[in-house]
């Protein structure tokens, strides 16, 4: 694209700010102060790279966890605010181990076949020889249900079913497949599997393995693994010329029980409503593959960028503005719950919390949830704010969701907001070892932060009832 | 992003496809089997890969460029057009040569420093020792039509103004700063300059130099070369130091003189008005670093993969829809012309012209331009569609520019529509040796073709008067 002409006289229809109630173009104005400065003296990028590049992944309960709950608390200080704490959380650690290989083994049309392979998260280990048995395909959790045990029993269960191509938002194929991953592995112990293999939910076409939380209630668990995808293609293919194929799992990963770790979160005290509460907020925690870039570094940044900018521009608002940085989100939700338990003990009045935790592309908008008789008045002045953002790419506002962490808030009548940025990528690295900081690109990143400062700025103004 | 449970209940109420009309239903079907089929089995992908990869990029009148036309007719006859032609454009082909290098020599405080550069398009090349001069640093075109020649006369003028991160669309910025390359070398020419530096289009913090055109008129053409943005702000704080340092530039490119080339066309012949035409188009030309990647092999496979989607899903539409590729985006719009002068002269009626030009990223909307009588009632008609293509991320309509091949038929009364891409990334690969196919990504391109098809779809099926 070469001509300059066309552009210059481009005039934005549904971004020209439209005029705002009586102060629209204070409004205007002051919205315009959050992008300008994010986007010319905005911090989140270096902390990012800070947060991947020097701490690394972050389990919560490993010793990586620990040091970013060092390393943002300093930043939090360094911010100005009035507080910084934390609060103690307990979580169970579990740690992947050294070992992950899987292989068709003595495959009559292709001999040894390997897999690319990576443990789920609370997977049980293999046998130090490894687990070899047959295998089972099944495109979904309820093609299991419906198979009798003596179909089951002794064997790996494959869970093949893809991520949906035609669905637009990626978020909604991941949530539709993802019950395979998450109790896919539980139902297959029920029903007497010594192992499960599961289609990384991804729709790249490579063959990365995307990792992610399992779940074991009552059953001892079992080896539990996802399969790249291009893998999984193979092993499919496989199977349907030789049924009786046999897979050979190593897993050395371990549950190492209890440990502590912490939510951490930095306050600026509100000038007129001290004691209400605006949340804004990431998870800390993340999977132990790659550098926890998108999930969910990019949210913690966000969350911290949100205070810095209210610093460095001089306003005090007049709620005070909590930034949230949750322990765990990704191995059972003990920091958001801890959160909201010490809000109710504490009998805390949060007006609003907002979560960033789908990633640091550029932004699409925000979800909203709450109790329906707070969510109903929220709504309608949330959308009076619409076009004060839209111009940045905030189009969407919608109801129905929010974030993991904050979900325990609902029922407080704390209004919930979810930033969605764009999703066609966010799956490409998620779980993997590609969630990197190269990954992360810095304007998207900085729009996103800039345009939850000018939400909770708005919030902060008008209040939502 | 682990819990899956607050995505399944997510509604999306800017995405839920409104009422359409009375045949609303009727529609969003429609326009989802676009998408559908675009993200299951849409062809432009691989295509992209094929153009990038094998043919490389591309200026017009080289012969990759041929290549290119050969290869673009076969994959429209591929497709079951009714109808494949060329129409002949006569270009003037300049090469850029081997040799690029420019340091600063015999510093005080740095000795000699490499400085990383590319030759402009249609740029003089260096006597073969290389030009040595000082130079003379000025922040846009303005400064230096207010300096006096006797401060320019015999040295380089280095253009180095920034564009502007504050802008939230790139093009903007972009478009604010452009004209320092393309009429700055110019000017400096006129003022006695030996050469000109310029510094790089972007806002990505790299040293990757980004060419492109830049026009001399009656002027003798002087060097003229693109630094990347870490090399022009090392001479800049070079020059704060030692006014007096000289710069070595050293090029090799040669205007070549007039080649052939083409437009490459291809056609689905209308069933109702087959003399009624709409067009879909990009330019096949490319700059000579990188593959033309998003700029503009995006735009190419976008359009093909509109007719491809037509035919496949045996859709015959009422008026002819004709794919065009241009001849020569960069470096003269003479395939743009030369397509608009064969329509008036053959007395064709056009009744729409798309064009992508603005890379391959995530839709964001389309813009739309035309005489102002056109305008209006064609733009209100299109408001009515939106509804139907918000759902896919097409959030935006503005009016005010299309694309620069389709602009010469503005005069004919013809709509014009430009595609909209998300902009953020654009120019972190636009004219460098990083626009490249793995700087593409798939599912985006793929959304930009499928809602151009719908779109195409919607004006043939109710008009724009």
């Amino acid at each position: 694209m070469r001509s300059l002409f066309a552009l210059l006289v481009c005039s934005l229809f549904l971004s020209g700010p439209k005029a705002f109630g009586q102060s629209g173009d204070e409004e205007v104005e002051q919205v315009a102060k959050f992008f300008d400065h994010v986007l010319t003296e905005g911090q989140c990028y270096p902390w990012l790279h800070y947060l991947c590049k020097e701490v690394g992944h972050r389990v919560a309960g490993s010793a990586a966890g620990a040091a970013a709950v060092e390393y943002s608390q300093q930043i939090l200080d360094s911010i100005g605010c009035d507080k910084v704490w934390t609060q103690e959380v307990e979580v169970r650690h579990w740690s992947r181990g050294s070992i992950e290989k899987c292989k068709v083994v003595q495959s009559n049309t292709l001999g040894d076949l390997e897999l690319s392979v990576v443990a789920l998260g609370y997977s049980a280990p293999t046998p130090n020889l490894g687990l070899k048995a047959e295998v089972i395909e099944v495109k979904s959790l309820d093609e299991l249900r419906k198979l009798p045990s003596s179909q089951v029993k002794g064997k790996f269960v494959f869970f093949n079913g893809p991520m949906d191509p035609k669905k637009i938002n990626t978020f909604h194929a991941y949530g539709a497949a993802g019950s395979q991953r998450t109790s896919g592995p539980r139902v297959a112990a029920q029903k007497g599997a010594v192992g499960a293999l599961v289609r990384s939910l991804t729709l790249k076409n490579d063959d990365v393995p995307h990792s992610g939380v399992t779940i074991f209630k009552q059953e001892k668990p079992i080896p539990a693994a996802a399969l790249g995808i291009q893998s999984a293609d193979k092993l499919s293919a496989l199977l349907a010329q030789e049924p009786k194929a046999k897979v050979l799992l190593e897993l050395n990963c371990q549950d190492l029980g209890k440990r502590k770790t912490y939510n951490v979160i930095g306050e600026i005290k509100g000038s007129v409503y001290p004691d209400e509460i605006i949340v804004v907020g990431g998870h800390l925690d993340s999977w132990d593959l790659g550098e926890g870039a998108h999930d969910d570094g990019a949210g913690c940044v966000h969350a911290m960028q949100v205070l810095h900018s209210f610093k460095a521009l001089g306003i005090r608002p007049k709620h005070t503005i909590r930034c949230v940085l949750f322990a765990n989100e990704e191995s059972g939700l003990a920091g958001g719950r801890k959160y909201a338990a010490e809000a109710e003990r504490k009998g805390e009045k949060h007006i609003a919390a907002i979560e960033s935790d789908g990633g640091g592309h550029a932004p699409r908008g925000f979800a909203m949830d709450a109790l329906p008789h707070v969510l109903k008045p929220a709504y309608a002045k949330a959308q009076n704010w619409r076009s004060l953002v839209a111009p940045y790419g905030f189009y969407e506002l919608t109801t129905g969701g929010s974030g993991a962490d904050i979900s325990p808030l609902k029922k407080l009548g704390v209004v919930l907001f979810g930033f969605r940025p764009d999703s066609q990528r966010y799956f490409d690295y998620h779980h993997s070892r590609t969630d990197v900081f190269e990954n992360v690109h810095r304007r998207e990143l900085e729009l996103g932060a800039a345009g939850i400062a000018a939400w909770v700025y708005l919030i902060d103004k008008y209040g939502l009832q």
